[in-house]
């Protein structure tokens, strides 16, 4: 159920067809996502935040976990590409009726949609979607159970990029549950192909992945080594279950021991940036003067998150439109 | 409760007003509706997927049930007409706070919205909104009790004549719960008001209509019998609840005697094709060899939905535009 | 948590930035909206029933509570403005997540949002809200608690205007739960603002505010007397939880002291015209006869309330456009 670095992402010309996970994408391609999203940035700030360049397209929500953040993300994005756009909740859909998933996906191809968003609590679903979907469907994964969330990594590396300008000479560390989360994965995927410095993940034993240098990252249980002298300092967001799971004594315990403070954030660079990809837990991977402090970039990535949909939206079906129109 | 044969569906001048069912509408217009269709069919092939023919129009898919299916065709065609759709769950919202039904409907009237798709468990439901709504506004079936579901029947028929040109030669089966459904109900007014040959319903005779000759069809309890030399067979959908009740035996039972297989589809014509109104029961009503071979056009019948649905309601607001404004 | 009349709605120069309540507004300003959706009102007949004034800004209807009826009031006037609309059920969404309300307003003000349609349980909760948003959102209140209803309002004036012309000459009856009503509130400072000649609250003591003429109003316990000689009669909807607290004796002894009859109206004078929000509780507090009769302009206040609301939208929306664009 892993995803294989095939080429089912990109065309034979190399473009972007799905956009699945970083995993198997070239530093060329990221760039070039990267750069096109620079040319969405100033849409938000206009009048007419709108441009015509989806227009007549149809964009599937196509949500088997329900995520009103993330689709309201991929919503906006596609309405200000000025496609058309439906929210599926398929599950309370089809499962209902008995359907299966190849025959929901069929369907909707039939209907002439242009682009599936997936959500899906399961790993490889956004994968397993596009190795059996229509040649004239693009496939973006809006977060695949643990596998990978590459739109959340991307506006990630758009905004280090928008604060730091270069990858090689910085120091990043990823705070928290590295092992089960797929935004650290995607993360650290990306910060491997663009070429960051040091990649460090930091957080306890149980939840840092067992074979760090497998991963080209250093490992640290202590926050202070962790953190000296980071040019970014990425914090994960604790999930719920983990809280009451085996793996942690409480929340109030990670917090005394893994919470970001203005003290702990003393050791990094005076210029380092602070991201979170949301929603907070506030006190429990984070303090909130933190959060808001000034330090934050934080919503910065929400807006960047717009910008780095629309770019990979526009770039997926752009590669079509050529390709087979 | 049953529809009358009356002029609701069409104004004096014979044009498309409502669209309820099939009963009380001439060749002339089914043709017409299938004509225009066809000048739809392209339309989702193309890079830009919209005409702009209901521009600054509201259609409100007012469900009285659920059916995100049947909802997400209406959507689509709608907004590839470019018209304003709002969806509407009207059993969550107005049972919630007491409000009748002839309320909610002169609400919606007096926001100027111009179309209704009216989705709703009751035999009879679409008929009884559009005698009682506003003159401005067209009523659209999209399924009503155990009734009608006029546009299903359309979209068949467009399938059946893009495959096989003229309905007069033709032979048609249409097997399994004809007398509990209301896609059967709706297929079966329409071969013969396009003049099909020969149409033939099959099934156990719990499922079966009483009086066949009275609807102008030849029922058969054998599928040998039933599918000997059809060019068309129109498979139906098991409805779960009637797997379990008293009218079968079991849905294994029901496959066993009338599940088709390629086997079964032998005795048809060597060019037979295979319809479905989806969501597929695989292994219940059709094996999924069948469901998926080079005789089926399920997927068909899913594109010309939309095509069809553009159709109707183009029709049916245009003339509402020429009559009144 | 009650509204302060602070300047907060209007910005330096006296215009609509925010609408969160009628306290604080001037005449002027309200008769302002009442001319823009004068301009509006026309646009719900037309054939194309769109202006493109918002076109490419985004509205989010922000609902902390469900309101089927309210929400789509909003959208369409946000798509008749041309305006991107997306719908967040945010208890939905967020609560589940554990983020906080200003976590949830950081989030969408960073996706360039325009305006946020606020629905909330809670009294002060659109106010807030405005406090607490960046410069660029606007805030309209589609109800917060028992405070505020204030586009209800004025779309009441509208229709009271549009049978009547000026405010001065009129005996204006509020009947019902005066006290509880978020409604009556709003309406009952409009008047008041707009210069309404005689105001009168009619319910049962324990619906009637306990300082009527602090609010420049004269209260009437008897239909009777309250009705006398009325010009408008606005009957509130009574919430199902009155009638069944302590506050009344039950549905059927309401109507039987409160309910408006054919008889009853026949004091107000022989134009008198009957107001409702809607829905209606038939039997209730309005009888069927009255609510359907040639003296009820229930109907004209749902089509006033897209002109009203589109008014409001693109004053507010306006004014920021002007100041900081």
């Amino acid at each position: 159920m892993e995803a294989s670095p095939d080429n089912i992402q990109v065309d034979e010309r190399g473009r972007l067809r799905h956009f699945l996970s970083i995993d198997g994408l070239t530093r060329q391609t990221l760039l070039q996502i990267l750069d096109t999203a620079a040319s969405f940035a100033g849409v938000g700030e206009r009048a007419v935040k709108k441009v015509p360049l989806l227009r007549g397209k149809t964009v599937i929500n196509l949500f088997f976990e329900a995520s009103t953040r993330t689709r309201t993300t991929f919503e906006l994005a596609a309405k200000r590409l000025s496609a058309d756009v439906l929210n599926l909740n398929v599950s309370a859909s089809s499962t209902t009726k008995g359907e299966t998933l190849l025959d929901t996906l069929r369907t909707l191809e039939a209907m002439h949609c242009d682009m599936f968003v997936v959500r899906h609590a399961h790993s490889g679903a956004a994968h397993f979607i596009a190795r059996h979907v229509a040649p004239h469907i693009s496939i973006v994964n809006g977060g695949d159970g643990r596998h990978a969330h590459p739109t959340q990594a991307m506006l990630d590396m758009f905004t280090i990029r928008q604060h730091k300008g270069e990858f090689a000479p910085l120091t990043v560390a990823v705070v928290g549950d590295v092992e089960h989360s797929r935004v650290a994965r995607s993360v650290l995927q990306a910060l491997r192909t663009l070429g960051a410095g040091e990649v460090r993940v930091v957080g306890p034993r149980t939840l840092l992945p067992p074979a760090p240098e497998a991963l080209g990252v250093r490992a640290f249980t202590d926050m202070h080594e962790g953190l000296a002298d980071a040019d970014v300092v990425i914090m994960l967001r604790l999930q719920r279950e983990r809280m009451q799971g085996a793996l942690l004594p409480g929340s109030g315990e990670y917090f005394r021991f893994y919470g970001l403070t203005e003290e702990r954030l003393a050791v990094a660079r005076p210029d380092a940036i602070v991201m979170h990809p949301g929603p907070l837990n506030r006190g429990v991977e984070i303090e909130s003067g933190v959060a808001d402090g000034e330090r934050s970039v934080i919503l910065s990535q929400v807006s960047n998150g717009i910008a780095v949909r629309m770019a990979v939206m526009s770039l997926a079906l752009g590669s079509h439109a050529d390709a087979s129109r």
